[in-house]
């Protein structure tokens, strides 16, 4: 393309949108960002907004109404009539809330692509309990609802984040990996897809103005980062030099914890399961019909396979 | 009260909703479930419903609308028509879609008291970061709309659920308490206040028709159950007779480890923070104006205490 797109991000001072934001900034792209008023005199945000200023991304700020709505509809459409593409990475509790986004571009109408907060499993293939179920299902109800619009989309199924289950290889309550015990729910043998952040990012970014990725479901699934629980222990043991005491939890255990547990952590643990126990993100092909697959579409990516990350941890 | 308020229960198939629904017909309340028509046939969900349904629990069943709203209007107006009471225990996702009861309530004019989702904290006084500061800061929201409109209330501050946090002596992914090893955020001194979830249903269902609580926080607070996290593994390792391993996590580390989490981790952890590192649910008095406390209200409900509860996990 001759010029880069105008990126949109809603949701853009979260977990994964600081990288996204970042990748577009860095990458040349005219970058903006929708903010509340309270969120550039946030302290907590104060580090990533102040990184973002330096990266040259221009704030839109809209005051959230009194109803508790994903910003006013005025505001939105007019943040939405300066650019090409809306990247939305807002978080679990707004996700039904992009209705409102995908209303503003309909009635804006000059968006070339909008990408939906997905940045997980594909959600339109998985097998999980309630409460990820629900939370899933929302996220595949934003999908109709923008396909109904006929809206151009690209929806990003970058499967774990390396920063969240790498690094802790998947133990929860904790930042560093396991160096005695290692808790395995199920049997640790069906694959999950670990990326880093930053490469996530960089696809995402690549993806936004590309036609081969129009339409499509962008997976982000490098032959050398699709693990096993098994495998991806038995690695790190390896580089530690020592095994491990490995403490599995059956699949009717896990159930049973997670029909104990109350929201958030329902929703942490029923995730694992549809990742690890069901394997929700290796259990299909995928079709050109409907994807792409990010490494293949860009080889010139050096990603960070698993054994690489593993590497820095030791 | 010469007649027991007819309850109507919105949320009611969540994790403390299911005590609250079955104390209140336990007790003779008339009680209503409004519920989706797709919960009804959710096997997940079919055990708590086959229960409600022997506890002669009556089904207001309506479809949620396509944009993601809280019930459609005209439901929600004729369901509380119906009652005296509306009690929400709806979750994370949905606390500020509340505000489409609080209109429902509003026009229906009936209704004697109405309950918003809480059963945790005081969010009027919370020292939270993010993410949970935005969850504590949308039940606040819920509230200063429930005032402006007038609308009688009652707030329920239960602080912690004994199935989450006490079972586990507050230890993160499991179901069961340690025995060989704590890890404790902070110092392991504020005080923090543990209830069984019969207990918060049984002290809430009191409350509806009570004067006494009326426009007031009941907070669950008893003396035997407010106690801190060395207390509490302190009296763990005299009941099971040996000590464990206490890993503490500092303040700064906690920070970093919220900060490094995605949704809904970050919820988990901002949460514990509040809790057990700033001591929100004991640093205040409750002051006359605004609050009163459930065992001093109501000293005919034996309630568990932290002591009574371990003996059953020892």
């Amino acid at each position: 393309m001759a010029e880069k797109s105008k990126n949109l991000f809603i949701g853009g001072t979260g977990y994964i949108g600081k990288y996204l934001v970042e990748a577009s900034a860095q990458s040349g792209h005219p970058t903006f960002l929708l903010v509340r008023e309270s969120t550039l005199s946030n302290p907590e945000k104060s580090t990533v907004i102040g990184k973002f200023k330096t990266l040259g991304v221009r704030f839109l700020t809209v005051s959230s109404n009194s109803s508790g709505d994903l910003y006013d509809h005025e505001s939105l459409v007019k943040a939405i009539r300066q650019v090409d593409v809306v990247i939305s990475t807002v978080g679990y509790a707004q996700l039904l809330d992009q209705v409102r986004i995908i209303s503003a571009i309909k009635e804006a109408g000059n968006i070339k692509r909008f990408l939906p907060s997905e940045f997980g499993s594909d959600v339109d293939h998985v097998n999980a309990v309630e409460p990820a179920k629900t939370a899933f299902a929302s996220k595949a109800k934003v999908r109709r609802a923008i396909e109904s619009e006929g809206i151009p989309f690209t929806y990003v199924s970058s499967n774990l984040f390396n920063g969240i289950f790498l690094a802790t290889l998947t133990q929860l309550g904790t930042t560093a990996p396991p160096r005695d015990k290692v808790v395995i729910f199920g049997d640790g043998n069906p694959k999950a897809i670990f990326n880093t952040e930053e490469e996530i990012a960089t696809y995402t970014i690549k993806a936004v103005d590309d036609p081969r990725t129009l339409n499509k479901i962008l997976y982000v699934r490098p032959p050398g980062n699709t693990i096993s629980l098994n495998d991806l222990v038995s690695m790190w043991e390896k580089k530690i030099g020592h095994t491990l005491e490995r403490v599995y939890i059956s699949e009717e255990q896990l159930l049973k914890n997670i029909q104990e547990s109350a929201t958030p952590m329902g929703v942490v643990l029923s995730i694992r399961h549809s990742v690890f126990v069901k394997g929700d993100q290796t259990n299909f092909e995928i079709e050109p019909s409907f994807g792409v697959e990010a490494s293949e579409l860009y080889p010139e990516v050096k990603y960070t396979t698993v054994d690489e990350y593993l590497n820095k941890l030791v």
